[in-house]
Order: C-alpha cells, then structure tokens, then sequence
C-alpha cells in the first residue's frame, strides 16, 4: 500500500447519500483500548435508513453523529491490545482475549453510569448512544468508530467475544444479526406458553421481512422447535432464497400478493387462528396492522426490525388486533451483549444442518463501498459484506 | 305487584338506544341451572357503548346477540337451585353454594369444549361467546339472560363465588369490575420487573381514565405496593372524586389541560423517564398514543379498557412509542373466574382502610333504567348500579 | 382366539409383583364413552415401581388403586365411538376424532369439578386421581382402564389427540413420555433466563438417567437449542445408546465412576460453573443432591423423574446447593394434555433427524407381559412396549 | 474527643467470639472514593453466625475474611467525598449524591469484571466475595470496611442510595434487610400466579421465623395485597410483636408447639391445601423440610434466610413435598442495588400506616458492642443497632 504508509483508510458518511474513502493516522497504542483490524462488516438495514436519509432517531431518540464510519457488523482481529483492555474486554472472564484473536465487538457500548444502564443491566439501552457505526462521530481522533475501515479503534468500556477457531470470518460477521433474533426468542419465552402449546417448542411463527434479520429469526425458531415458519416478504430473490436454502414451510412475495389474498392464505394454514408468534423484521411500521392480524389470541407480537425512527406511524385498531385477543407486543430490536456469544456458538453448532455459509451473498473492497450499498439497497442480496 | 304475578320483570334492549322494561314468566325449576334473584346490577362502558350505537363486536369478533337483558355486573340470591347446579356451580370445591346464599356469578360462560376454552383454560375467551349482559339474546325462553332483571337464569356451567356474610351487596357489586383490575396486575407481574424496581412494589403507574375500570386499576396499583399513582382522566366530577376518596397522587383533567401540557406535567413527576406501568382504561382507542408516551423504557402498556370494538384504530409511532424503548403492550380487558374471589376478598379486606362504601354513587330501581342510563352517560357519578 | 369370544384380555396386577392375564367381557356401546383397540403401550418406570413395591403414592399423595390394569403409554385405534364422545373428546375443536382414527389418549383425567381442576387448569393433579393405569380400579366393571389390554374403555372426560397418518405405532407409542419433556421445558422456560446465556438457546443440559424419560428430555433439549447435553446415568446398555444413536455431548456412567470423579470431571466440561439447567429423570430421591451441584448460579433443576413416592428422602445443604447460587427448583412430573399432541407433532417433524424408529428396542405380545416387564427391569433396553 | 485524635474508633472481630474496640487512622481523601460517617448499623443474623463460629461460608462458598469489622446494615453521612466518587457512586444518575448527604450504601460490592457479575447483572453475586461487614479485612489499610465504626471507607465501586429527608436514621438503617424481602417478591412474581389466586393479590403466605428479615418479608406481603400472612417462629418476645404491632394474621411459637400440632393447625387455616408462598426466613436448614410442607400445590417455597452456610443439609421427601405437588423453590437470599432505593421508598410511604419506628427495638453505642451482640443473641429484640 504505498499511498498511506500509516494510515488507514475507512469509508465516511459526512451526511446521508454520500460514502467516501479516507485516510486516517494510526491510532497510538493505549493501555485501556485496542484496534481491530477489520475483516468483514456486514451492511445492516439501519446503514441504509441512514444512508437514504430516512432515519430521524435510534432508541430512546437518539441522533446519528454525523459525520460517521458506518458498519456495526464486524468481525476482525485484535491488535495493539493495551494491558488493562486484555484484562476487561472480555465478554466474562472465561473469554480469552489476547492480541491475534479472531473476535466480535459488541457496538453497543454501556456507560454502566447512567440511568439506563444501571437499571436495564446488559441492555444495549445507554442513554450516551454510543454504538459503532452511528453513535460515535468520526469527527474527533482517534475517528476510527465504525467498521467500514480497515481498522477500527476499540474504546475501554469495548466488550468483545472471541470467535471459535474453525469458524470463518464470512460466518462470524453475522453474530451480530443473529444475536437480535436470539434476544428476541430469549424476551419471549415466559409461562404465558403454557397456555395452547406456545412457542417454541411446536408453536407456529409468521416472520414479516425476508432480509437478514427475518432470517436471524428464522434460524432462531428452527433450533427452538418451532412447528411450522411462514414468511411474509420480498422481493422475490429474498423469498425464493428462504425457500430453497433454509427451507421455510411457506412464503408470501407481496409484490406478487394483495394483503387480502395473503391473510387469508396465511390463516388457511394456520387452521383459522393465527400464529403463536409473529416478528417483525422489516424495519416499517406500515406493516404492523397486518402483522397484527396473523397473531392468535394469546399470541405474542415481537417488534425487532423498526430499529431506526423513520417518524412514520402505525394505524392498529388496538380492539380487534390486540386487546380483544388478548396478545402481548413487545419491543426487542437490539441485543443483549450475552447474546453475541450465544450466537456465535449457534453458527458454530449448526453449521452442519444450516447452510450458513450461504448467508454472505456479496462481497465487496472496501474502495468499493458504494457498490456495496447499491447492492444492499437492491434487495437482491442476502447479506452484503464489505472487507476482504 | 299487582301487574305481573308468576312473572319477572327486566330491562330489554330490543335494539342500540332503547331499554323497555318487559314481563317475563318465571322458568321452571331445573337440576342443572339455578335462579339469581338480583339485588343490584351496575352499569359498565360496554352497556353504555352498546346503548350508543358504538359497539361492533367484542373480543374475538363476537357480536351482541340482540334482543339482550343487559347488565353483567351483578350480585344477587340463589333460588331455585338445582341438585347438579349445587355439586358443579361453586367456584371451586371450597365454595359453599346453596340456596338462599348471596353470589356473584361469573359473566363469561366458558363452554369447555371449543378451541379456544380447550387451549386458554381459565380465561374468558370461549368463542361462543355466551357472556351474560350481550352475549346470550333474550329472545329464547327462559329469557332471563341479563343483570337488568329482578331475576337471572343461571345456565349449567355459570360458576359463583359466594359474597362474605358481612359486605353488603352495593359494595360486592363491584367485584366484576374490581376483577379486571387484579387480573390485569397478575398478567404483567413478571420477572422483567427485575429491571429497574418494577412494579408493583414501588414502581409508578399511570392510569388513562377516571372511571369505575379506572377505579379498579387505582385499587389494585395501591394494594400492591404502586410508589405513585397519577390519574389523567375526566370529567372533574371523577378525578375529583379519585383524588379526594381514593387519594391518588395527581389528577390531570384532560378536559382542563392541552395534550402537549400534560404530557410535559406528567413527565417531569416521573423525573423524565415515564412509569414502570401504564394502563388503558378509558375504552377509546385515540388515547393509547398518549398513554404509550407516559411507558418508561422496559415498561409495560395494559390495554384493559378497550372491550368492545368501536370501529376505529390507533396512530401510533411504533419506534418511539414501543421498540425503540423495548416496551412491553399488553391487552388484558377481562377477567379469570378465579379473580372475582380475589376481587371479593379485596373488598373485604380493605374496607376500613378504602372507601369501598361510596364506590356506587347512584342506585336506580329497575323501572329507572333509563334514568339510570342517563347518569351513567353522564359521568357525573362513579359507579350507578340499578336495582333495590 | 377360540378361548374368548366376546371378551378382551388384559394383565391384571392384583398386587405388587404378579401381572396376570386375565378375560372381561367387551363393554356396552354408550354414547359418552369409547372403546380404544391398543396397538403398544410402554411400560413405565412408574409401572416397574409398582410392580416393585416401592411406590408408597403419587402426585399429591394418591394411591394405586389395585387391582389395576397397568399400562398409561398408549396408541391404538378407536372403536365403539360414542356420539357424545365424538364431540368432546378430541383435545380441542380442531381434532377430528372419529371411529377409526388412531389416537393417544391423555392419560390423566380431570373431573373439572375438584379444588385442584379449578385452580390449576390444564395440569394432570385432578384430587380424583383418575389416572388410567394406577388411577382407576379393574375391579369394577367395565374394568378395562390400563393400556396392557386388548382393548380400554374411555371414559366420557378422556381427550384424546389423533396421531399423525404417517406415523407408526412404534413411534407414537412414545408421545406421552415425550410430554414430559415438553411440558418440563415449557415450565422453565422464562424471562430469568436473560440472565447469562440460558437455556433454551445455547445454555448446557445435564440430565441425571438414561431411560426413555431422559430420552424424552435429550430430545426436547436438542430441539430447542441446548448447547451441550451431558448425561449421567446408568447402565452402559443405556448410555451407550444415547452417546451412539442420540449424540448426546458425553455420558457418565454411575456404575463405572465414583460420584467424586464425575462431579469434577462433568463440572471441568462445563467451565467450573456449572450448567443452566439440571434435569432428574431417574425417579430416585437420592440422585438430587449430586444434580443440585452441577446447577450454574441462578440456574434450575428440574425434578421430572421423581414422580412416585418411594418413602425415602434427600440430604440437601441448601445453602450450597440452592440459596448460596440463588438456584430455582421445580417440580414437573407430568404432562399438560396439550403437550402430548406438541409431542405427536415433534415426532413427525423430526423423523429424518432423530432416529425415533429405535426408541421401542423391545416389543413383546401382551400374554408375554411378564417376559416384558423382566425385559424393562433390566434395563438392557430403552422402551418396551407391549402389544402388536 | 481526648481519645483518639486523627483516628476513628471500630469493632474488630479477628476470630469468632470476639469483638474488640480498635482505633485506625483516618484516611486519606480520594478522589474515587468516599468516607461514611456511620449513623448506625443494624446486627443482622449473618453477624450472629460468624460470632458464635457457625458459618462455614456465604454465597458460592466465599469464606469471611477475618479479620474484620463487621456489619452491614448501614446508614451514615458521607465526608471526604471524591470528584469522581460523586459522579458515579449513586445508584444511577438519579440519585443526588453530594458531601454532607445521608446515605445507605449497597453492601454487596460488584467488580463488574468477573463471570458472574458479566452473567448475573445486578445481582449481589461477584466472585470476588467483597462484601462490608465479612468479605473484606480490615487488615489492610484503610482498614474501615464494615459498619461498626466510628467511619467507613467506601470503595470505588460503592453504590449508594439517599435517605428521604424526614426518614430518620432509625427507620433508614433497616433498609438493607427489607431490601431483602422485596427482592424475594420480585423474583417470585411470574405468570405462573394465574394459577390459582396467586401472590401477591389475595394468596395466602406463611412465613418461617420472627426476626427481622422475617419482618422484611411481611411487610412486602403486606403491602403487595396478602391474604392471610402466617408466623411460625421463637421465641414469644417475637411472635407476640409481630402480632401486636404488625398484625400478622397468625402466630405459631415453635417453643410452645410440635410440628405436627401446628402443622394441623396452619394446614386448617388455609382450608388443607397450604399456602401460595413459603418464606424461610430463619437461616436454619432443619425448618425447611416443614415449610414445605406448608406449600400449596403449584406453590412456591423461597429460601432467604439460609445466607450462610452452616455445614448442615436439609431431610426432604422430594416427591412429597415439592415433585408430587409441582412446585417451586427459590433461593433468594440476598437483595439487588435497585430494591435498597425501593426499601427506603417503602419506609417513607408507609410509615403512617406501619409502625416502623419500632423495629429497631435496641440501641448501643459502638463501645458496648459486645453487649449489643448479647441482646441480638437474645432474641428478646426485634432488630438491634449500634451508632449514636
């Protein structure tokens, strides 16, 4: 690399639409942080909300920290690890983390002193906002904040779990998607299942979206028991692709449906009454009312996609979707640090029953950043990943 | 009464807008089934909301089956009760049902039979949908399906849950409504309250209403410990009354303040974060946006008070309002059998140290439906019972 | 069958240790009730405990009703199908029980009526204690009330779950044991489970046993996401098995360690903390204190085997074992009836997965049940069924 | 003060048995931590253990650090507070910490580094064992690391709560052991109540023992809507308190009565089925075989006063007492940071309703320690602190 004999190079959105290659200098080595020399970073749908400029706010209403290194999907190698950092980082004391080491980031950084990280323990939840990708400007040194570069700096309070050896980097970078749909199931379990034969175990689930995180979900309903997966999506390479590769019992393309047709097709085959266990996973609210629908009575509503405020609302007649039967809606669209772990080993364990290595669909340099995001934004894709 | 002997008189809805007091013969003795001589009835928001023409259907879609007796609030005397009713009809086993013994009987008919009384033991969801009040049309003999009665048949499978000897009948009235409030509490009592101090036990609760559900709700936040109980409600005669009776910590009149006023109001009592428990009992659908404001992240939205289906939907920001604070939406409008007894044993146990006494503040003989109606439409009451 | 016409032949247990075959004539057509032509029915540890002698009672202290007909894990085909029947006893409305269909009953009866039916809706503690098997005497007519029969009488509130047309006999012979496992699952499965990685989703499973129960609980493990499944159990027969056909992580066998060396080397495995869930399948109150100590801090042992008292104790240190790491105990037992059909859907779907075609290793006609109960008792087996 | 100049007074107990009055320097300020000037603090069972050598060791085996000062149950004014200490020792951001402030503060320190405060967030449960009062010696400068003294140091990682103005110091310094209480209820409240009446909201609690953190536990049943609340203690200087002066329902003097006496009687008060919630609050393994006995079926037993291992398991007939009636059994022996802030919210709120002024029934400055431990060894008190 002759032109920036170091420095690193990462891709900045100064402001939504634009995506531009920088150099910055190397980071000094510091005792109580790190650098992750970046493998892969997957392109989530909050870049693209981001990047279309459709987001207003994240959790809580907090603003994206223009300007930015997006990419909060990562999976890299540790270097320049400080003292103190090696002896904290680790997710518990059973991680091994040393310099080398193949690990994750968990992007949700917790103060562990404001309000909401002392209440809401191990949530990704902290009032400062502070997630790789959006919530931490590139503006001031050392701007290495996001994993769109070829090497990210890791701040003190960083949590990082070490991915098992034999795992590839193309699989690893989708811990951080995965961990959602794992925190989402963990949320939902409770006794409330022990009414009609609840999920999992032998529940049904309706999955709106056909993305990478309705596929999250799918793979967490798979290894929990679910009966049958209906999935309610588009466009048709996404639909097709859950079809053929990870072998969903029915999708609905709604580019090739109306909502009318579907429901009533979605409901034939739920006997009537609904799912146990319906998930959002599209990332708008205007599918709500119908995700609504497909939910049986004591069924529960799971919000993980509508991660992003896109200051657009939902119309719910609260009487027929919710209240008169009697449902539960919750709210899980991020990841509790734990989760990580748990999902990296479930990419691990099942990497021999579900074709996860499928999951990647494209691959782009990282100079070539904006390609990348085009084919994100097309949806002809499943997961887009930029590194190398 | 000269009038009608060998009849019983009740207060027919031929149609929405109409109540007519009508004779009707007296039924004949029968093994199975029993007779309730009412003493008194209330009046609820979904005999109101079916007098006004507003309803379209009730949980599950179920219909209003007119002609109806209305009334589901009831408390009356065993006659006439046969030898099968008498082993089957109690509660439980522990209940000591007899002829003469003062009762509350159980709305919500449960058939044991159809899909959902089969997967939802316990709950008040059969899709029969036979409910005294709306649910059984009076225009089969025996007729006597409503509260607005001077007597009730008491099909086969009603169950009844004895009155305590000393709590008189204007006070065990109020167990039907007082029921949805301690059902409501015993659905969202969860471990998740471990984030934060949950509630109950010192969490803060908002109520949406100031009426007999909201009443319930107030009763059950105080007996489990609620830290704060702030009441947004109208008209003045109601928060009044919640605040000098039943000493609510604040009122917020929504007739006397701008949405955006009292929001800001509410918010700063809660110290800017919202309440660990919202609950919904207003019975209209335009509030729930407001009410999801007040949800504190982790916190918990009941829906209890929108029973009946009035035809319009909610606009809600999904984001803000539920996943970006990871909330929790629950609807809870009715009530488990179980949890009339522990509504009778509330209205015994506190009633030195709650005004139980002056929760009916209107009582109506049955000739004065109409005039009881009237009153009740008013809201310049709380709780108007009809009967002697 | 020259020696009987009109009649059916059972074994008939008159006492602790001696299984006769015995003729009853073949019961009236009633329209409440139905005949089940017994295809398999498992033999049961709890029928091997009271063949034994040891067991004193069952749940809430119930007796053996003798003489019995023993025999509660059955598949067979419908005959004799009351009209009434036909309309209840199906699990719920969308069964479709006709004359003909192989169906599982649900072994439990409930009266509805009784304290414990009322208040624990859906579970198998019916203060009757009408339990086919142990539950309801031979002794009076029309006798045939246990699986190791040519044919049973059901009584009118027996549900009864139809069994998939694919499915053999062989295979849905297992499903009431497989409840077990579901229902055991499905009651621990809760919200305190965010708490480190929990279980299910990739927490770690020791199962104390190796028999078809802890068979039953492997399976539920597996298909709901278990990380690593470690059995401890006995014979090498058994353990063998499930290392060899069910894959389970590692087995320890009890006859060939001492509980000191595989306390140590099953706590090395699990990373010196433990295991998030603990689960007894071995019916004998003295494994409980060896399988307390493999529970992680706030992790849960669940006592699903110990479900006949044998009159003897455990020695605890509670303070080590229990509240010194804030664990949760939790007896299951049984079964609810929605589980078995859960357990009939499990086994269809995972066919191709899991190799249910070995479960019954051991099939014996009904004259031979003696032949059969030696073959369970020793243990060189995993199920033995009884029947053709 | 002639005595020491420059130095603080405080109680050691280097070896069981004996505790004795030695002066340590003052410490220097810091600016991560904080000096307390102890008000007073609580004697509390644990105390008691450790002085007459009973205690083995407490929570996941972690010995007590002799030597030490104890006491743990603490309330002081915080002096030398450090910069960074007031930015970060209050509970969350909240709470108002500043120099001159009355405090509580948490006893349980975190590390928030080790396995189990990275799995178990919140939870008094660091491996590192450092709790004031026994898991920290004051053998190491600065020495101060319990309560009975003159002053306490506070460590970085301190938590603190602030006492309400008007709550005297009296009624502040139980606020660790009700803390205790409330956290039992908050892990016990779970969906699984809908069986049954449940609790809190109407059910029915026994609780074992009569001191303090028995006292704890009926106030949180008390103000979480209790039925009926049941004693079973010693000695009679105890039971007859918490009859006067906090109403329990009944009382039963373990002294005066035989377990299968008083198990007749409480099984008869609560109709032959026992109880919603078993508390043992005695710390004693030898009741927890008959406080099961007291549990309803689906019923739960909590284990919160076995803190400290004493060396000695409990007899149980598993079958009987917890598998044949499907219940649960919880150890819940010590309390989350969030539920001191709520204890104190409870000592505020209820004060005129329940006499809290009274529990701390004696007091002694801290040069009669020894004489304070008598008294607490008497049991003829209910709580007994020591401070001015």
């Amino acid at each position: 690399m002759p032109e920036n004999v170091g420095q690193y190079r990462a891709a900045v959105m100064e402001e939504p639409g634009s995506l531009k290659i920088r150099s910055f200098p190397i980071p000094e080595k510091n005792k109580d942080a790190a650098l992750l020399r970046v493998s892969l970073c997957g392109i989530c749908g909050t870049d693209k909300h981001i990047y279309k400029n459709e987001s207003k706010s994240h959790y809580l209403g907090l603003p994206t920290k223009f300007p930015i290194i997006p990419g909060h999907e990562i999976v890299g190698t540790l270097e320049n690890l400080g003292d103190n950092a090696k002896r904290v980082m680790g997710l518990d004391s059973s991680e091994n983390i040393e310099e080398g080491a193949r690990v994750v980031p968990i992007v949700d950084l917790r103060c562990e002193n404001c309000w909401a990280c002392r209440n809401f323990p191990g949530w990704p939840v902290c009032e400062k906002g502070e997630t790789y990708g959006w919530g931490i400007s590139s503006k001031d040194p050392p701007h290495l904040f996001g994993g769109f570069s070829e090497s990210m700096y890791l701040l003190p309070n960083t949590k990082l779990v070490r991915v098992p050896d034999d795992l590839p980097d193309k699989i690893a970078v989708y811990a951080e998607v995965l961990a959602v749909g794992i925190t989402s199931f963990q949320r939902v379990l409770h006794p409330s299942q022990l009414y009609g034969e609840g999920t999992p175990l032998v529940g049904d689930v309706v999955i709106q979206g056909s993305g990478p995180l309705a596929l999250a979900h799918i793979i967490a309903a798979k290894i929990t028991g679910a009966n049958r997966i209906i999935v309610v999506g588009k466009p048709k390479y996404r639909t097709d692709y859950l079809k053929q590769k990870f072998r969903v019992d029915h999708v609905f393309d709604v580019d090739e449906t109306t909502q009318e047709e579907r429901t009533k097709q979605v409901m034939d085959i739920l006997g009537g009454k609904g799912a146990d266990l319906v998930i959002e996973c599209t990332g708008y609210p205007e599918v709500v009312e119908e995700g609504l629908t497909y939910v049986k009575p004591f069924g529960t509503y799971v919000i993980a996609g509508i991660y992003t405020d896109l200051g657009r609302s939902s119309t719910i007649n609260v009487q027929r979707l919710i209240s008169g039967k009697y449902a539960t809606v919750v709210g899980v669209p991020g990841q509790t640090a734990l989760s990580y772990r748990a999902a990296l080993k479930i990419l691990s364990k099942y990497r021999a029953a579900l074709p996860f290595d499928e999951i990647v669909t494209h691959t782009f340099p990282l100079d070539q950043i904006e390609k990348a995001m085009d084919k994100a934004l097309s949806e002809e894709s499943m997961k887009v990943a930029v590194g190398s």
